[in-house]
């Protein structure tokens, strides 16, 4: 499916580029975000028509640094599920979801019926995998993400291991992965992902975002999340939830979605030559889980001029949540000096959470750094393109800004 | 084998009180470090008799930045080779290794030829699992080091795929880890260990320390060492090599040498409540493989008086060698502020690196913090403790060292 929206992709481009050649009137005519999915900003760019992939301008992404609103939050869809390209929310009516596999006692839910259960809510930072990716060098495939497919988000449901007590099921205990298959509906392509085990104790039967029924066009009307990990783990359109012994082996699993590694270390990838080829297994990648430690500059913007000497520098930064960001540092030096920003908050967070500070500028050009560092001793690479792997994935470089402080 | 110790180690703790409380001339008889080993410095630590456990004292160790001489390296045997408590070699007459398992052409080698095959030499930092772990709270099991369980030494000998391509030899392609046997001479414990295939690339079957027979006490005639690894991994008196489709299973392996984990994550370990019980299993574990971030701070040392306003910090650093240490920062003001230190190289190194920065710092107390940064974003963690785990490994919190300016 990769191949197919790459080649899409490129089509557009060569659309794009032939009209550009031919003059404004036929350009006009490739369609817009709203119009590709209703309720959607018509600002967001298009990486691929269908299925469905729009990135958040960087622009608007940092215009709403608490929550990303429906309407101009980044779309990765793998499926194309007809009639779902909308902002607004799916009928729970019919929707039923099988969960099964290695559990002891095996079921089907109406999904209605998650209406009657203790509802939790969780703010989450979702993003794609392959977001940054267009700043690795040499090009990678896969969709040319800037850095607009993240966003942050309130999703609220039932918890999957409320729902299993509530039935009184139970995983057995070869149950190492649990692994969600979206809808099939109407012919649609096949779409399954398996995370570890140890994801159950976040996951959540997502029914809204942002307090308002969950856009049908991002996995509604039921979305199974895992807090903690990256967009494509969390299956839109859930329709079966299996408990298995070992990870599936769609395409989704492998080897796309995946990062050379070395299994079972603390290794967060394998540096490879940039531009070479890898043999992706289970014994030498690892998939696209944790959302790894990052940071993101929301002011002030490349390219900016802006009042000084005082300038306010601020972001957000975010990582799996297993433990808390520490520390954000700012160097305006090139790395030879960090200074600590001021965090929202101290304590873990699947969110993401905004930081702040003053430096003080000379005028003149500047370029500022931002780097996060969590409470289990992970930060970000200096340079990201270190972790160069052939699909583009888990670009987490340390963000640089250039501006000119008047 | 580590109950043992820990048993041996509470008695002679016991043992020590005792006599302290009887005067000083039972505590003398307590055997020194030399006394156990034929060559070692006296004033190494005793932290078992048998197998021997002997801890290098800071000072000693900062004393000697560039190689820890066979004098003062620290020992961590579980393995009580009869005959081999010496610094000196041990003779390669007879000993053979059988090289065999998931291999097309199993062979077993007479251990002197290796002296007829082309050498290799690496420096690399070998580090006790548990070093560090007395800093841990609650105390956890296992011997309680300080910080003097590691050393940085040159070992010289066949890279395990060297010894290979000369047999004609290669692993099958369902060979994912290799595993090592130590010598059972003598009536010795079993002693094994599995490393992942990954580490075929560096593998050494040593000859040599520091340009001089290996020592027996440290493996010799023959250690397979895997540079990067924690020091477990290293089997000492290697007498059986196994290409294998999983990780053995004895002791060593699970559930000792193991920290919590979420497996094929880049998690480098799983919080805990200190204090609490863990199940280890293969899929709520990983092996204490690769070395994690750390950096020492060899000066000022903790407690001292040192000649002011300039003072020269210094230190080293290291990782798993797989990608450079890109920083070391020193902050003095809690964290608020970081200034990147010098660094004697920036390119990988299994060996440690070697940092040194001046600060300007007033008359009075001080209290400096070291944390070195990986070209693959990993750090240390601020607060060591976060990694807890009831076997105390992998300690590698942010050093921080009080001293006074006069």
């Amino acid at each position: 499916m990769e191949k197919l929206n790459r080649r899409t992709t490129l089509k557009l481009m060569g659309l794009g580029a032939a009209a550009l050649a031919m003059g404004r009137g036929l350009a006009q005519q490739a369609p817009t975000a709203d119009q590709l999915v209703k309720g959607k900003n018509a600002k967001l760019i298009v990486l691929s028509q269908r299925p469905v992939v729009l990135e958040t301008p960087y622009d608007l992404l940092v215009s709403q640094p608490e929550r990303t609103p429906k309407e101009i939050l980044y779309i990765r869809n793998n499926v194309d599920l007809a009639g779902y390209n909308t902002v607004e929310g799916a009928s729970l009516e019919g929707w039923s979801i099988e969960v099964g596999g290695l559990l002891d006692k095996p079921f089907t839910l109406e999904a209605k019926e998650l209406l009657n259960l203790p509802q939790s809510e969780v703010t989450m930072v979702l993003q794609c995998s392959g977001n940054g990716r267009s700043l690795y060098q040499p090009r990678t495939s896969g969709n040319p993400w800037g850095r607009g497919g993240v966003g942050n988000v309130t999703f609220r449901g039932v918890k999957l291991k409320d729902l299993l007590a509530a039935k009184g099921a139970k995983p057995t205990e070869k149950a190492l992965f649990i692994t969600a298959h979206a809808s099939r509906q109407g012919g649609a392509a096949e779409f399954v992902r398996s995370v570890p085990i140890q994801a159950l104790e976040n996951a959540l039967l997502a029914l809204s975002m942002n307090g308002e029924p969950l856009p049908a066009v991002h996995g509604g009307p039921v979305r199974l999340v895992f807090p903690g990990f990256f967009g494509v783990n969390n299956v839109k359109w859930v329709q079966k939830i299996e408990f298995a012994e070992a990870e599936n082996t769609t395409a989704e699993q492998m080897p796309r979605y995946r990062v050379p590694a070395i299994p079972n270390t603390h290794l967060p990838f394998l540096p490879q030559e940039p531009g070479g080829r890898y043999t992706y297994t289970f014994a030498t990648s690892r998939p696209n889980w944790l959302v790894n430690v990052n940071s993101f500059i929301f002011a002030p913007l490349e390219g900016q001029t802006v009042e000084g000497p005082y300038v306010r520098v601020e972001g957000v930064a975010f990582n799996d949540g297993i433990v808390p960001i520490v520390s954000v540092e700012l160097s305006a030096d090139g790395g030879r000096t960090w200074f600590k920003a001021e965090l929202e908050k101290t304590e873990r967070s699947f969110g993401w959470i905004r930081w702040r500070r003053t430096l003080y500028l000379r005028s003149g050009a500047h370029e500022i750094m931002a780097r996060a560092w969590d409470a289990a001793g992970r930060s970000q690479p200096l340079d990201g393109n270190l972790a160069w792997n052939e699909r583009g994935y888990e670009w987490n470089g340390v963000m640089r800004v250039r501006f000119t402080v008047a």
